[in-house]
């Protein structure tokens, strides 16, 4: 078909849309039922609680989000960590599953100002999310503008007001050793929950060595997530072995699914 | 030093700040004024008041911010395309240069809420943006939610109320031909002023065939705007010819003083 004809077809079809409401209903109920009857043997269930079942791709689907919930019953992740634009949908179809609902902030650039991170938070929070992966505003740390930074996570954690865990994302790709420290101890004083290694759009990913010393600076008292490049158990126990709590995967049924 | 030096070091620092406002203040006037002294000749003033000069790197500090307005008041470039969390800053140093403040909203995935992307326009526009550069939900658009995609973009006009120029960015790399079509009469009909290629941000940048495509399918009434890997001026004048009314680019100083 030629361009122009491409185009007279799609004219006609752009007002057209699917009843999304009443799949979700629908939806909702298959997957509580699939995930109970698919649940297969073998499957490391330690590995799977600590993991967040993660797809934040930009062109991903609402067909590929259910599956995604689906798949965080049967194999029982932590969570699910979607976009903000997929919380409303993740919400119905976990609601009372034991999965949570995590999404990110100002992500993955944490360039956003404070209050456009805040009104993204109570936002997930009215959307179902209790969870929330805040970017740290790295430009900011960069520029020696500490104070910013920590405003910037108080106003995250101001908003989460105690509904939502606030995990604070430093993009360890970026920084210093030492701006990693000072990142990690912003965050901690400024409130917040955990401590993240990356977002895992295109500035590396989580290493032993940088979850080991962000568990060192944050000390016992604040989650350490591991997240971005994680794809087998073995590199999951060696992010465990260094002292992360949570883990961000996407290869989660992998992970949890392989033989050891 | 060791790590635990490292850490003791950073912990009696991470109080200390820079005094923000007066070195705005001061950067602005210095600016003005180092501008004009140093404009060069040979500039291609024509191309460079379709540029818009562009910094979105997640780890862009204050200073990089300063030279990026200081370069698009010396060469004339149309605007200034920061990170939101810049705005003000850009806007304390551009005000009455005749360099218009551009800002990326719900950027570079696209996948926030309508609701949040409006608050991130108001924010924006408070923050002293003019022109604002949505990314479309990609996602939607890819699960057949029209409706959806239209409803989000409408959001973002709404909330620009005219005080904003509204650009929206369609991510031509993650989509197919119909696709982009579709996306470029979504955009028309509510009430967009530019539809724009590419983030920059991982999925390929623009094509002459890309914006050939979308300028057909617009019409003569919208702007195309081209960005994504564009680094020289013979680029440039080909994405012109293809249709494109605005560039974006990090480029734009190589792009404009360029020997033909």
């Amino acid at each position: 078909m030629g361009i122009d004809e491409l185009i007279k077809k799609v004219s006609g079809e752009v007002g057209c849309t699917r009843e999304g409401s009443n799949c979700n209903r629908r939806c909702a109920k298959a997957i509580r039922s699939e995930a109970v009857e698919c649940r297969p043997e073998g499957v490391d269930t330690e590995l799977a609680s600590i993991i967040d079942h993660t797809l934040l791709k930009p062109d991903a689907t609402w067909s590929q989000i259910e599956e995604l919930c689906k798949e965080a019953v049967t194999y029982g992740f932590a969570s699910v960590c979607v976009n903000p634009g997929y919380c409303k949908l993740a919400h119905e179809l976990l609601e009372g599953s034991g999965v949570a609902v995590c999404t990110v902030i100002g992500f993955p650039l944490g360039s956003t100002t404070a209050m456009a991170k805040a009104f993204e938070v109570r936002d997930a929070i009215a959307n179902g999310a209790s969870e929330v992966d805040m970017v740290m505003n790295i430009g900011a740390l960069k520029s020696g503008e500490f104070e910013y930074v920590l405003r910037d996570i108080e106003s995250v954690v101001d908003a989460a007001a105690g509904q939502a865990l606030v995990k604070v994302i430093i993009e360890t790709g970026l920084l210093a050793d030492e701006e990693k420290i000072r990142a990690c101890l912003i965050a901690k004083r400024a409130g917040a929950d955990f401590v993240k290694t990356s977002t895992g759009f295109g500035h590396g990913g989580a290493t032993v060595e940088d979850v080991a010393l962000m568990r060192k600076t944050v000390g016992s008292g604040m989650g350490v997530k591991a997240s971005g490049g994680i794809r087998d158990a073995a590199t999951v126990r060696s992010m465990v072995a260094a002292g992360a709590s949570r883990i961000g995967a996407s290869a989660g049924v992998k992970i949890v699914t392989e033989k050891s």
